[in-house]
């Protein structure tokens, strides 16, 4: 600890994401990537980008990505905010909506770096517990009208339940007078979005990411869709933080992967699939897994520690995720890979549990 | 306004950079962006990364960026910090390190984005006047014992003007108790670089970009080098703010830039000369330039209006900045381009002159 640490600082716990080892023969299942390639269409875009032209600043609105963006969900560009990842969308959020005098709603199991952010800007958060079976509740949401906010992703993580549209419909009916964002990374594996309801409530920003189903996490795009009002306090922020959170090769990169719906669809319906093999897969072992919605599964074994079967997956090169957390500290987070990666893991499991 | 923005976000006026118009034969000389392209070593790193593992998140610490600035400049990794453009790394140090109790000192005349990160994370600060040369008086700032902490850029933006080493020292020697930032953003086109203090003084933050001198505006790649406390305060705003806000292509291509210093110092040296045959021919037009260490010139017309020859260039599609600010609203910053853009302007000066 440094004495010239702001206050802020000091009081920080930052977020730990999970590692990024670059290892040979590595099974990396612990941090949710695509098993599969960006769309060719993106690495095209961007190996035409890649001149000269690089030192010149890039477009500081993203217009075109924001175009293209805006086609591909029926909404106008005004209501596309787009950032450096979803984490800075997120960030920004934070900041410039979430900043009140009343403490925001957040799940008690779900992403962690939402409490980050609170420490980072000041902001008074509340935990709203799932219910027994790892669901989120509206009701309980509901049930503090004098909120600063509402955020929870949908799916959850890192449990990957959805919360159906006509609840979180429920929700905005009722909570009018703070804003509510759904953090939809892992929309595009099962659950249905809440974009189509931001036109409706002025309230409403829903969160997407690049990292994902589109299978760009090395690129660091992520965006929200909103009311214009709402996207406009944003700007403002951004504006306020850095002109230019997107270069030049993010940007074309980025445009190019929201046209290529095909290849998004291809890649989402191989991981559905073998997600559904896996989780059969693990059932036969003993495990008692979560409906999925996501491009990751969590899961318990009925007899043996989750911690142990974390450590000695490691100890065979495959990475999973285990948080040492209350309520989820006997489950594991594991990406779902390629069939190849998934039978891999199957049977280093067996090996494990034999 | 929308009533759900945070009083943060009311109560900012973001800030503006130059235009970034996208047209045919304009000749853009107001963002201070290289007219050479970047190293051809850092297109080929891009180009070789620009692969499937795109999907993979990238290395959040950039060790390898990291490591390649600390050998250049003889420093220790980590006392290297990087960001997604100097922008991002002086939005860290300001609510990491400014945020403190008493005021932060500011040149009067200086990067306009300095006030709007005061703004955005409420903190209070200080307009400490250029002498009526436009030089930064140290003793000026030594009057003010009382400071939450000090940034300038040296050079000095718009002004170009350098603040001898020898000064800085003897601010430094003084000011122990707070944070002093020098903003190196133009540092390789002339002045002496403070970066060579940071072990001797553990409250010295020098800031760098890849925008300017390295040509990759387009990359979003900048850093900080300070004493290794200073940079673990920065991680710690990085790792609650965004865990990865350096792309792969970033990283990798900003790590052939920094190897290629023979493209550097060629690039350098290329755009000296072309500025000092500039200001020679500014001079014959009656124009009275500062002496410039930076890629850029701060001119004003013995008798022409200087809003008029920016409007009248403009007209001629040759962009350049011109700052409707108290002291100087008289005065133009124009970058330094090719020879043969700067030929193109001083004809267009003759004829709007005439």
């Amino acid at each position: 600890m440094s004495k010239f640490w702001s206050k802020t600082v000091k009081e920080l716990t930052p977020y730990k994401p999970g590692e990024q080892i670059q290892a040979e023969n590595l099974i990396k299942l612990n941090t949710n990537e695509s098993p599969y390639g960006p769309s060719p269409k993106a690495l095209e875009a961007i190996q035409n980008a890649n001149d000269d032209a690089l030192r010149l600043y890039p477009p500081p609105n993203s217009d075109q990505l924001k175009a293209s963006l805006a086609k591909t969900y029926a909404v106008e560009p005004n209501q596309i905010f787009v950032g450096n990842g979803s984490d800075e969308v997120l960030a920004h959020i934070f900041l410039g909506l979430f900043k009140q005098s009343h403490p925001i709603l957040i799940p008690d199991i779900t992403y962690t770096f939402y409490p980050v952010y609170c420490s980072l800007y000041e902001i008074a958060y509340q935990k709203i517990p799932l219910n027994a079976s790892f669901q989120i509740q509206i009701d309980d949401y509901l049930a503090h009208p004098n909120n600063g906010g509402i955020i929870f992703p949908n799916p959850n993580a890192p449990t990957g339940l959805a919360t159906p549209l006509s609840e979180i419909r429920r929700l905005l009916d009722t909570n009018t007078q703070s804003v509510v964002v759904i953090d939809e990374a892992y929309v595009d594996f099962g659950c249905e979005s809440s974009v189509q309801l931001v036109n409706q409530y002025p309230n409403l920003i829903v969160t997407h990411s690049f990292s994902k189903s589109r299978a760009l996490a090395g690129l660091r795009v992520g965006y929200a869709i909103a009311n214009a009002e709402l996207v406009e306090g944003l700007e403002r922020v951004k504006n306020s933080f850095n002109s230019y959170p997107l270069g030049r090769l993010a940007q074309v990169g980025a445009t190019a992967a929201v046209l290529d719906t095909e290849h998004l669809a291809s890649t989402v319906k191989k991981i559905q699939n073998t997600r559904e093999q896996l989780i059969l897969d693990l059932s036969q072992l003993g495990f008692i897994t979560l409906t999925s919605e996501a491009n990751f599964v969590f899961t318990t074994h009925v007899s043996k520690n989750a911690e142990d079967i974390y450590t000695e997956l490691r100890k065979r090169n495959i990475l999973i995720r285990y948080f040492n957390l209350p309520r989820i500290n006997n489950y594991l987070r594991i990406t779902v890979g390629t069939d190849a990666e998934c039978a891999k893991l199957i049977a280093a499991l067996k090996e494990i549990l034999a």
